[in-house]
């Protein structure tokens, strides 16, 4: 199928619709982006490529990096990882401390915040350097040596991310952080400042599309049955409290991130990468979840 | 593929398994089931029939009416229907008051309690009778003609329903059942009633798994999108509080019901059904998740 | 102290005050008030009375009155009065559902919405004219033969009554609701009607005010202890949500309703009612507050 | 009247009751706490003293130091406090996040831990020293010179204070914290951690009692209005979701700490400190409300 065609046609149409989301405010390094950017990037198992637009150009991935270390860590632990974090949607919003409240510290799933940021104490006790190593696994994914961190992003994030520290604060609370809260958070802020392009995302998500197996390099990150998992969990609660909305309208597992980009798998086939920089109110790529949802629509094809 | 051999598998070895589930004991027609009832049945689009156990025997099928009733409602109504009920999961218990108050009387979804009795509400005001043209459609789509509410099952249901009538009061109280509340109910306990063995609920739910059309009768019901997205509502929201477990481990959309049953679909392929009354402490039948994670485990099949 | 010349003086300064509070408009016969409609009535233990304004008008007195049926109930039975309902303030809406789901159908005290409906409960069950005893009862602490139900109003209630509905079924759902529905609502939404001016409402807690005893009649209704309970409940409890304000701004025990009437008690000295018919967004009379305030701090008397 | 003799009597009625509270054990400077040790202290505004027991060792005051530094910052600021920080209980456990979330970062009442973390950062912005003049403030209410913290407790409290992180970190999210988390909370866990006997508590809360001025100096704390909405604050907050149960019993505006100790006032007559370690479940001295309970009862004097 030619989707570069596809594309263009979406975008066309989309460029009619007058974008009614707003790019993310609270630090600096992301309230300066141009609004008007937009990349798309699909990747076959085949390894076939299909891009447009500002597909090449880096961007804060941000939650998007929580998929990343979820496999990770679900790929070097063997046990407790379900003890300390669930699988269900939250049915909030991605920052909630209630939930955690009445959960006991227990964070609903790996995707919101709370989640990701018992992920990271998991690899803070599993890794002997927890940020370079988590560099190497997504360079690796990718097949590209320079991917980075952001500095300014993470010092940006530190300095204004007081619901991040009262959510790690109240979940050592419980005896659910196990390590240095400095530490522990040095990680969560860092790996969140990750810049990648349409291009490399697709790219390093690939294997979730393949049973597991990294296409071009044939290595193994996980077994075909935590990777099934591991698309069922992006389904579940890859979109914060509007999970519901992009499983119904797009049909895809998928991961998005407030730097407006959004990865998608469809199993077997293929993995696709949006960008576009405003967001709804829920904190979701408004053109990037318009577009995928006309992608599958016009493409007739979704896993359901 | 010969799905027999796998059934009987894989009850050889949950027969092992103790199964910690107890039935559902708040009315007497539920409570007096048999514990060890066990059946499943299998039918692909292409008309095979692949069974075991108590597959013949007819049960409760309780919310997994609420499929019916939503399939009806979105078939015969065009607009209003998404600014009455969400699709997103609950995260809360299936017949919590909490969200309802925080959503101003807009249920999460058409699966729980209360967007089922909305639903019901709508099919009130769309149909001329509206307990029998559900009896009606539902029967069409088994293509069997004896299916019926149990009586004696509704008037159980409406004398201990204080959380149902709480429910709908609550939403009649923000404006959002229009019906008179009496009517509304008659028509929710009954289609909660409903008695099908897994047979006539794998047969009634294909066209879910064959792009919106009975196979057996060519009659379309919807169309393929709106197919996909009744798949991807039983997905995120089929399992009350558990939905993201049930994604997780069995990775096919699904909904249960608190007499035992289970339909989960693979879409273009089959439907399968499974009942066994003991139930979990979420309300989903125990044995029945179990063997549904078995099963897409050694087929290593799922949409995933 | 003569207290007609301070009722006048604050009087003339809220005159000067913009009321921002709006008349309760559920029902007809309440938002048909004229909101001009200002009234005081301070009657002392020894039985001096003083008065301004509209103090012998008669208004639907509304939650006031879940002091009388309180007062009733506590003088009537002995023992499980407080495993049904509770003396804690509830920190939230008067007709709140969140809170009873978190204490399992457990009303926070009296004098919210299901506090109330328990005490009518209790007193289905304990008399035998439930309707016409908390009649009477009303009657003798009045020493007035014609204090009556609105049953126009009582009806409004009753077809509007959703909220109130969906707080009777959830309790019943937890057991915490002994009779049939209908029964328990009939008396709740008649004695929310009753009528009485603020001369009647005075003369009628004066007992609170006087150690538990009727001071004209000799009358003993509770005793010392429990008349100091009673006065400590709406201290905590009398005014919604807003009962540390009313503490901390008035400093008197009281209870309110949205027909805009306000009882205050300063015991051993006398009982205030002052009724405004608009009422703030917590749902008590805006003027009404801001008299009692001024009383208050320009009589310097207080029970703190 | 001799109030020595009333104290035996009590002492030994509470002997026969079995002691069901436990001491605070989540540092080593509680827990290690004598469950035996049992005090009382009452001084009357005329300057007679009462006393039984432990009345002169001194103990953890905890919580009961939120009176404190609130008096401070009320007396020492004029406008913003209430924009801040509310009066109304909260109706949920001390430490609750869920209240922030809903209340976007307004703690409900300055006796909740986040109320006491806000008053804290006023108290910062307005003084030069604060942990100095926070204590030469209450050295000088007690006319004692070596009341102290201890900077072992303060210490314990810091390295194991989570959900005060939690707390802090939420609220300045919200905006609600002005100055640097690390220095306001420095404040609080000192605070926290003064050590004074009954008999020095009682002294040093005299003032309350006394329409804000302190009887042996003659120096004016506060005016005679704020001193009586400091009680009335008192009334509906000093202990925490039981601060009804503490109205309705005891019937004195009061304060608690998990030290083990409560004062309570009665306004214009005396001030009474009981201390007794062991705590209920909702965190106050268990032998210490039944105390006072019986106190207020066999005395017939509440101000209700």
């Amino acid at each position: 199928m030619n989707y570069n065609k596809i594309f263009e046609d979406i975008h066309a149409e989309l460029s009619k619709v007058d974008n009614q989301g707003s790019v993310a405010g609270y630090i600096p390094e992301l309230s300066g982006i141009d609004p008007n950017k937009f990349g798309v990037q699909l990747t076959t198992v085949e390894g076939d490529n299909f891009a447009f637009g500002d597909w090449d150009e880096r961007f804060s991935i941000q939650s998007i990096a929580k998929v990343f270390t979820y496999v990770l860590a679900y790929s070097c632990i063997k046990s407790d990882l379900w003890e300390r974090v669930g699988v269900e949607p939250s049915g909030t919003a991605f920052n909630s401390l209630v939930q955690l409240e009445n959960d006991k510290g227990i964070p609903r799933n790996p995707f919101i915040n709370a989640g990701a940021i018992v992920i990271c104490d998991i690899l803070v006790s599993q890794l002997k350097s927890p940020k370079e190593d988590v560099l190497t696994f997504i360079r690796e994914l990718a097949g590209i040596d320079n991917i980075n961190f952001n500095s300014r992003v993470a010092e940006s994030e530190r300095s204004t991310g007081f619901i991040n520290m009262a959510l790690v604060n109240f979940m050592k609370s419980f005896g659910n952080i196990h390590n240095d809260i400095n530490e522990v958070m040095d990680l969560y802020f860092n790996i969140c400042s990750i810049e990648m392009s349409c291009m490399e995302l697709s790219k390093s998500f690939l294997f979730l599309a393949n049973n597991g197996v990294v296409p071009y390099s044939g290595r193994r990150i996980l077994s075909p049955s935590r990777t099934k998992r591991a698309n069922a969990l992006m389904q579940s609660c890859g979109f914060y409290d509007e999970s519901g909305e992009f499983t119904f309208k797009v049909g895809l597992p998928g991961k998005s991130g407030i730097g407006g980009g959004i990865v998608a798998i469809h199993p077997l086939r293929y993995c696709i990468t949006v960008w576009s920089p405003p967001l709804n109110p829920k904190g979701n790529s408004y053109k990037g979840m318009l577009f995928l949802e006309e992608f599958t629509t016009s493409t007739e094809l979704s896993i359901f």
